[in-house]
């Protein structure tokens, strides 16, 4: 965008003739934004209530109901930010932020995202720019490898291998993918009349992205199948549920097309056993996916590598990298073993996309694997955070967190109020699982949960990980809410899910 | 995420024991990143080639095969950008660059984007962060009114409108969440066992996206009408055209479903009649989605608004702010009259995201509004451009990029070796469109351009936009290679779509 016409200009007075002008962004972005504003609010974080004590509808009190007609300057602007914006937030970014899953932010991972908004290129084929697609299948690679993920499911130099890895927004968009391309290759097979035939597989434990994938990509709801699991198996799906389940489908006539299966689920972080299911699958030619969201990373940690055996037997993996590895949100990695399935079930090829690049086939056009066509440069964030830390250092500070969560166990184990109801395995020690205990106990549980929350101190859902005085102090502030609560009635143990 | 316990810290060297330490991001962003790396970067960009000129591969050679081991300093990192990352990128935000569409950022969209990322917030529901609800819920209504939206595609404040506004990342993501609400909305009415028979219709001229969606969705690919449109309608859809292809499918037993109409298509910048066809769509009970990507933002100027004249008939509407409205990639800006029809199509609550807000009503949930369950806070970027321009001078930047087109149109009438074939009705010039023209032409036009891109001096495909300066330098680019290759022939007239 160039600059204007002089003769055009009224009342541009505070902005520039040049929406990108270099001076004018050295003294907005430098001089007048400041990172220092950022900075500050990493270091005060720790006094926000974590949870926003906003009411609904708080920030339309504040705001006015139309666009202003004229200018207005920066400071202005990050004056309402502090005033009217920052207490309407959820702490995300807190030490005492213990809700949901991480999202991990890094200085690494801010700067990337700094550069790809610099440059703001719309990468959805190679030739709109060359350097975010290669710098893309590059990364990938880079942290397939870090996995020790089979050579199919990465790029090989030569083209030849079929496989590759892809940068999407959220799991629900890597899952959408590949289940349109499950979905078109077997209804290529079998013939389009009989979509209403198809059947998805998860656990009663899967994160919800499952369903609504199914639901966008036209599967009928009756034949989502969430497959029961127990405490018995730590909520993990067992291949012979999932087996019986696929028979009786087969006996009803419908047509097993997909299956989810999750190492860290959302709830109480159980893995399922992806070799024994895929095994399953494979039997009858079911599309096998792996959603190691939040829990995925730590397999780069040796010993953790063992909780995706047998992936090598799955279609497709995903993990994000915003959520337990120092990545803004939003940085979901899929790989894939057959990328042309993806790629048939969303190619589109308009006159005004064609190059010579993409007919030569020497490139990924990576707008065929994914749904929209427009695209980020998030490769950029990624290659930030995978440089600036280290692969020695990404291990060390998943590890420590991961202690920090036994920490946290061992507190708990000494208040003999609560009970550890499933083992924790990663560095999230998920508490007030409501669905698997009593009802009285049950109400405690909610009712300490509210507690604790609204006290604005810490924020907590199912999820711990942190500092070491963080979590300590969280102990803290969970065992002084149920004092208060547990005061009202005698002794009565609270289950925790961990 | 809380600091590490040092007794576990080994090799953390230049990497902070905290991702986000205060004085570590002040120091790394400020004074070792420096917003100067950007702000030097749009001063040299004029001077980059602006279509990238390296070949397939060439990251593969310049970068390791895999992760360091650890850490290297941002200093580095910064070097190989500039090294190995700048010569790879086409440089969407050059004042040369003349190709797809605009890519228009702008110093307040950085702004907002690196609040936005800064914060880090996941906004999938009300309580997750309140704020970024409510802000996006402000901004849509705030550009809504900008442009003259009718009422019922807008938030009321008792919440009794039905209609509101979200943003998506892209168009894409746009239609598919609105065609999976007409389709849920339609097969709840016909029954499940009819998937195959819904039709969507569109013109040849509509955004590959519409075809991507369907396809994702569902919807049978013999299903999709791409329905001709001629040089003699400008290349807008006709409405009796639409009237006859509908008849013709119910007359063999389908179900129109879905429509989507063009404001300013991408090939030539078309306009279909919003009114006349929702007329005949409504007839028919079809939904009719606008998809102003490009050209909606134009509205907000008086003079333009009679474009989406006939909105307030159509089931909802969409523009792209990330195209020509100065608000970085992503940020796709959608209206619905009917939001419970997009909640229903996606709708999923588990018991870790239950809260009482959600229970109460009286907040919006907007995970149910998209595709992906995690969002980002793009709203911040929105408001920043909003406030930070004005009504006023965002009309005066849109009126001069208008002017410009306007300019570029006057030199090639100029010129009569080249003949101007559909008019102009934005800030877009389209040319070397070859769908409409001969054989012989078409080649030169394929040679012609290829010889513009490669020179590296502009780079083109169908859009103008830019200074004036840029455009009077693009058109001597353009004539200085016609003259080279019309030199080995004689006097061939070249059509210009424009």
């Amino acid at each position: 965008m160039g600059s204007l016409p002089t003769d055009n200009l009224e009342s541009l007075s505070m902005c520039s003739q040049n929406p990108l002008d270099p001076d004018e962004f050295r003294r907005q972005a430098l001089r007048t934004f400041n990172i220092d504003f950022l900075a500050d609010y990493y270091k005060n974080v720790e006094s926000y209530p974590v949870r926003s004590q906003v009411e609904p509808g708080y920030l339309r009190k504040r705001l006015p109901e139309t666009t202003p007609n004229n200018s207005e300057s920066i400071e202005t602007i990050l004056q309402d930010v502090t005033n009217d914006i920052i207490p309407g937030l959820t702490h995300w970014q807190s030490p005492n932020y213990f809700a949901y899953f991480p999202s991990s932010g890094s200085i690494a991972g801010f700067l990337g995202e700094m550069l790809s908004t610099g440059f703001n290129v719309v990468g959805f084929n190679w030739m709109s720019s060359p350097a975010a697609t290669e710098l893309e299948s590059i990364v990938m690679n880079w942290l397939g490898q870090m996995l020790t993920l089979p050579k199919s499911f990465l790029f090989s130099s030569d083209g030849s291998s079929g496989g590759g890895g892809v940068l999407q927004g959220t799991t629900c968009e890597a899952i959408l993918c590949t289940l349109t391309a499950a979905r078109d290759k077997m209804l290529n097979k079998i013939g389009r009349e009989n979509i209403n035939q198809l059947v998805v597989y998860a656990s009663d434990q899967t994160h919800c992205a499952m369903q609504k994938a199914a639901q966008i990509a036209g599967i009928n709801p009756k034949n989502f199948r969430a497959i029961a699991t127990s405490k018995s198996t730590n909520f993990s799906l067992f291949p012979s549920s999932l087996q019986s389940t696929i028979l009786a489908d087969i006996e009803s006539g419908l047509v097993p097309l997909f299956l989810c299966a999750t190492v860290g689920t959302t709830s109480s972080t159980a893995v399922d056993p992806i070799g024994p299911l895929c095994e399953v699958a494979k039997m009858h030619g079911i599309w096998v996916h792996v959603d190691a969201a939040y829990a995925g990373c730590a397999c780069i940690c040796p010993e953790f590598r063992h909780f995706i055996d047998g992936v090598e037997e799955a279609d497709s993996f995903s993990l994000n990298a915003h959520k337990w590895f120092f990545t803004t949100l939003d940085c979901c990695c899929l790989w894939v073993k057959d990328s042309s399935s993806l790629v048939k079930a969303r190619s589109t090829n308009p006159e005004y996309l064609k190059n010579k690049a993409s007919e030569s086939k020497q490139v990924i056009d990576y707008k065929d694997w994914q749904v929209a066509l427009s695209r980020r440069f998030r490769s950029m964030k990624l290659w930030l955070v995978l440089r600036s830390y280290g692969i020695a250092n990404l291990r060390t500070f998943l590890r420590s967190h991961v202690k920090m969560a036994k920490h946290f166990q061992g507190l708990i184990g000494m208040d003999n109020r609560f009970e550890i109801v499933v083992p924790r395995t990663f560095s999230m020690q998920p508490i007030f699982e409501n669905d698997y205990i009593e009802a009285q106990t049950n109400e405690i549980n909610a009712k300490l949960l509210e507690s604790v929350n609204a006290s604005g101190k810490i924020y907590m859902t199912h999820v711990v990980v942190g500092g070491e005085r963080h979590v300590t102090g969280a102990w803290k502030v969970v065992q002084e809410h149920t004092d208060a609560i547990l005061g009202e009635l005698d002794g009565t143990i609270v289950d925790i899910v961990g």
